[in-house]
């Protein structure tokens, strides 16, 4: 297909899609004259992936394209590996320096101890759980034990839905690109399904009419 | 205290407190003299709130400034109420332009009404979570029933944990403000659990030793 088509069938305007061109985040198409060029329906699947990384992901495009590349590039078909590289280039949670002590650190452990996780101690994760866990303290609300069980378990619950989900997926490129896709769009995901859920349960508690919240 | 003392107790520079200062995020000290003020505690409990919202919560100052002066008005202290303001001055979810469809919008209504939840069919929330699930059918990856069913019940499960938390807090002021920062600083939390628990359940299924997932 032609831009004027790919634009239409992704609902991507023409300068957005030159500008991933130029980006290197979208593959240059077949070349069928001096000022035109053929597109297929990888480019129309990668274009919706950029998309979905860009907008509702709001990653910038110096990570997409880190992204795009760990998809593209060749990996040993293990899941467990794959979400690892998948985790590994998305953007850490937690933005500004490391201001977490040697306690919110000792919190974390002790968490993972609890809760019977196999997980490595030292890795990004870790430390940016200790880091929200010390933002917390530092706004001065307290982020309890029963508190972190709480929202513990609720993840490990949410884990299994993303486990099951991208292990319905077959093909490396694909099991990579859906853990990428779920974990960033699912944060979003979570978040409005959060927002839902309080509003329903503070209804519920409070026996009120339900409300635009 | 003096600025410098404001400075070295929150861990915040004292040009970045002079910005807040301008941009009206902090309220000005008491004048004692023609170059010094005297700051208070509440400075320094502001001052940690406004870090977390703009550090951690990654919001911009305008929108900073919009949830302060929801803070600080006065309102009825009703938490079902507040949460519901709380919402209200929160930024949406997704960015962009609306894209979903009838069908979009008719998932989240059958959604709402399987899991019996009392919330406003049309509120902000309910059109956020449309604009999800038309993100990932765009982005080639369809959000089945099955795993919309099991992210609502995880968030169900952290909404409690959440207003049992809020819940515990006394005063209108306190109760709106732990209602922004849980739900602000929330979302990153959920987004490093949700990690932590992925590299877990895939260390689980696969056998694997841990690793730096």
């Amino acid at each position: 297909m032609r831009i004027g088509e790919l634009s239409e069938r992704s609902g991507t305007p023409v300068p957005t899609i030159k500008y991933y061109l130029r980006e290197g985040l979208l593959p240059r198409g077949e070349r069928t004259g001096p000022n035109q060029a053929h597109y297929g329906d990888e480019h129309l699947h990668r274009l919706r992936l950029v998309r979905a990384l860009t907008d509702v992901g709001g990653l910038p495009i110096a990570t997409t394209r880190e992204i795009l590349a760990r998809v593209d590039s060749p990996e040993p078909p293990i899941t467990h590996e794959l979400l690892g590289h998948a985790m590994h280039v998305l953007p850490p949670a937690t933005k500004g320096g490391s201001t977490a002590d040697a306690e919110d650190h000792e919190r974390v452990r002790a968490l993972s101890e609890r809760r019977g996780w196999q997980i490595h101690p030292e890795g990004r994760p870790s430390a940016d759980l200790a880091e929200v866990i010390a933002t917390y303290r530092r706004a001065g609300h307290l982020l309890d034990d029963d508190a972190l069980d709480g929202y513990a378990a609720t993840m490990e619950q949410a884990a299994r839905v993303d486990l099951d989900v991208i292990g319905r997926v077959t093909g490396t490129d694909e099991i990579l690109e859906s853990a990428v896709v779920y974990t960033v769009l699912g944060d979003t995901l979570m978040a409005v399904l959060r927002r839902l859920a309080q509003a329903n349960e503070s209804a519920r508690r409070s026996g009120a009419a339900p409300q635009d919240g």
